[in-house]
């Protein structure tokens, strides 16, 4: 066997224990009984370290040695030679599994088993000085992951750089402010429309019919069912792979456009991973390219198709079929408003694609002071408060409605907020490229009819794999680099129009 | 950290894994969608290697031998103490996983995939020339099993240890001696009574009604649905451990009494894994002993307990408000002859209570000379179908009838359908133990109330793990040896008064 081979029996192996985990994730927020998470606690421990030591198996080091040697120069991103990428990434996961030493993960695992506890906790009891502890070893911990890795001098840009390899802090930064100048003021401005905000029309949609009608939907946006599957849990979020892709959303009577856009949401996601070549999913071919593409594929399913009134002229009628008697009393530009209502949230998850990446510019620029120590742990609170009141005139009543309110960095998941903005950022790019490459664009999805768009973003995207980061793909998806523009355009023809 | 503890942890460790193992082939028989079938296999080769190479670690031989040196006479199965049993269990799997050569594993799990394709096409085309040489490949697999671990001259011995510990061909064989000479006579008997055949009694009952049926019936015998779930998969199985144990029914608008039963019949078994301590499932402590007991406690609830009139008593009303009209032309007789019904079937799954026993003679028969040699693999459907006939007056019409049937010797399960009969003669013994017992025990039946025979098995049973095997569980448990006696006079109690 060559050293190619035997390199790609090993990724293999650590794929599937990889995508073992995955379903052990799922199944805990999907179907594990109530009193069973001690047991889940107990084989995630055990799979992580059967999966880190796969990782550093010595004889991957060696392979990779052997084959960095054939293969010069596997650092180029651009490459478009196949094996170069799979090198490159195999060695970073290699050099990562090696660098931290098992006493820094275990560690890590435990304080995200206590800070998430201790945020859950704080949350409920809107008692932040309870968590800021946590919080302080997080980042004390990150940066030790930097300097273990190489990164000592610039921490937050290898937190960036794990979510979404090739960006750093100055180029989020850079996008961000060009964004904030323009989307302040244009938030503003469509927030003091009073149609803006969402009627109150819906309740006791029947769930089956809730359940029935986002299938329908979202296999005819492309999803495969027979590869994957959706469920319920408290937040929806898409797990698996493309060989077996597991969606949720959540249903409540009286909202069937929160289940629905959930749904339509996590499918952007799954469409995304059962595009990735399948006979790659173990290497960087068939890997997704970061999470900010992640979430441009979800935002733009979600936002630019889905909220349209193009795809609303097509699928009101069968969204009136299924539910007749509630929505008899909706009229259309009741139910598009509702589709498309703006209002100011203090909650990032609750709140609309206009205020969205204002939520999320606050986000980066506290991480950014937070591990620059422009900013401690304890000034946290008034920070972000004053934040929500310069940029969104939102004065969060409690810690619980502010600094509390999300889950990440109780994981140390420092530096995946900026992702989401990235994603819309580019959904929005990758909007305006379909509409000029494909003609028909809009008839096509009045007509229901979303192959097209999903060939299109197969071609441009997803076939990819993590080959090119998320500048590169841009550029080579719509011919321009990444700008907050079309974003800041397609929010001005939606939203004031 | 003390040598005992350094097993403990490995112990654990090897635990979880095997315990996602478990998860995996729940999840790939109840939710996996349709065409992910070829990365759970993937996944499934990769968690086994990675379990086979727990199992076979060094260091656990190290630690055996330190601790069999301070603690002599772990062999000894009667030993009261604690340790004696863990070493001894964990000694066996030791010696097992080293034993065994990896390309031996690897050729078995080829093996079983490939016979079980093979089998599922030969049962559907009736084909069973076509299937004959994968069942000799697996029994000369299990020869040379029996050489690897130093049971080269008692090969079938083996097969029946390995589903039940303690138990040997000639255990066996005595026992089934002794039963098949009354059953057989009495099989006749009660087949000649024309009442005993099932009433065509069930169409439309809704599947919703009856699953919150049967989820009343099985909470109310104890299971405990906080550490544990019932799904439908296409086979009722039950699987997971008393940490989380997932069971499965499946349902039929037409037939009621199989969901309930195999609901009923998989809650005995989950009782059995709820029941054993929960700190130690990763040890003999807190582990079956024995595919034997295992059916003893799932055939106790579903035949002895509630297959009665005291039983239906008490649930007749509760069955007749969940199913109004299904039920308002069905009288109490009909109702009960159908619950007892008895004819002769070819297929033993389908089989009542009465002739179950005679299917698994047959087979044991059958097993016992493909491993003597007396019987060839080309000679299997005659000898099958004459046995049918003297024993059971039955003539398959088909091999899908006859010898096709089962899945088991496709995966090479030779010595475990012994178990069945096994567990269906301790299940009488206890039952005839648990009256002496519990004087009460008719009465609280009748009453619903389970709870005091619930906590006469865990005491008798459940809390033993393998500390002791079937034969020393059933003297210490009901004071006699275990013997066929019991399970015939039940048969002729219930079928006969």
């Amino acid at each position: 066997m060559s050293a190619y081979d035997r390199l790609d029996a090993k990724l293999r192996h650590i794929h599937a224990l990889e995508s073992i985990s995955g379903l052990l994730e799922w199944d805990e927020q999907t179907l594990l009984p109530a009193d069973s998470a001690d047991q889940r606690q107990n084989q995630s421990a055990a799979l992580a370290q059967v999966i880190h030591q796969a990782q550093a198996d010595p004889e991957i080091g060696t392979l990779l040695d052997e084959l960095e040697t054939q293969n010069p120069e596997p650092e180029t991103q651009n490459s478009a030679d196949s094996i170069g990428p799979i090198i490159r990434d195999a060695r970073k996961t290699y050099d990562r599994a090696t660098r931290l030493p098992s006493s820094f993960v275990e560690r890590h695992a435990r304080l995200c088993s206590e800070a998430y506890h201790a945020w859950a906790k704080a949350r409920e009891e809107d008692d932040f000085p309870s968590y800021a502890p946590y919080l302080q070893q997080h980042l004390d911990l990150a940066k030790e992951r930097a300097e273990h890795l190489g990164w000592g001098d610039r921490p937050y840009d290898l937190q960036i750089e794990l979510h979404d390899p090739g960006i750093d802090t100055e180029t989020v930064d850079r996008l961000f402010t060009q964004l904030k100048t323009d989307l302040a003021p244009l938030a503003q401005e469509i927030l003091s429309i009073p149609s803006k905000t969402a009627p109150d029309l819906f309740t006791g949609f029947p769930i089956d019919r809730q359940e029935s009608f986002l299938k329908e939907v979202t296999t005819s946006l492309g999803f495969n069912y027979k590869r994957g599957r959706i469920d319920t849990s408290l937040h929806p979020f898409c797990a698996g792979n493309g060989a077996d892709t597991r969606m949720t959303t959540r249903f409540d009577e009286d909202n069937p456009l929160d289940s629905l856009f959930s749904s339509i949401h996590e499918t952007g996601h799954g469409l995304y991973e059962q595009g990735l070549p399948l006979d790659s999913l173990h290497n960087a071919l068939g890997t997704a390219a970061g999470m900010g593409v992640h979430e441009s594929q979800s935002r733009i399913w979600e936002n630019q198709v889905c909220r349209s009134r193009t795809f609303w002229n097509h699928y009101e009628p069968k969204f009136r079929v299924a539910f007749p008697q509630r929505l008899a009393s909706v009229s259309s530009e009741d139910l598009y408003q509702a589709i498309n209502a703006v209002s100011r949230n203090p909650i990032r998850v609750d709140s609309d694609e206009v205020t969205y990446n204002l939520h999320i510019i606050i986000r980066f620029e506290t991480e950014r002071k937070l591990f620059s120590g422009e900013l401690a742990i304890a000034d946290l609170p008034a920070y972000w408060n004053a934040q929500y009141e310069e940029l969104l005139d939102i004065h969060p009543t409690s810690n619980a409605q502010g600094v509390l309110q999300d889950v990440h960095w109780s994981g140390g998941a420092f530096g995946y907020f900026p992702s989401y903005t990235l994603g819309n950022m580019l959904a929005a790019q990758l909007w305006y490229a379909a509409q000029a490459q494909l003609p028909s664009l809009d008839a096509d999805i009045g007509n229901g009819n979303f192959a097209p768009l999903l060939d299109w973003l197969r071609k441009k995207i997803h076939r990819h794999g993590a080959r090119y980061h998320l500048l590169e793909l841009t550029e080579k998806a719509t011919g321009q680099t990444l700008s907050p523009t079309h974003l800041l355009r397609y929010l001005r023809e939606r939203y004031l129009a």
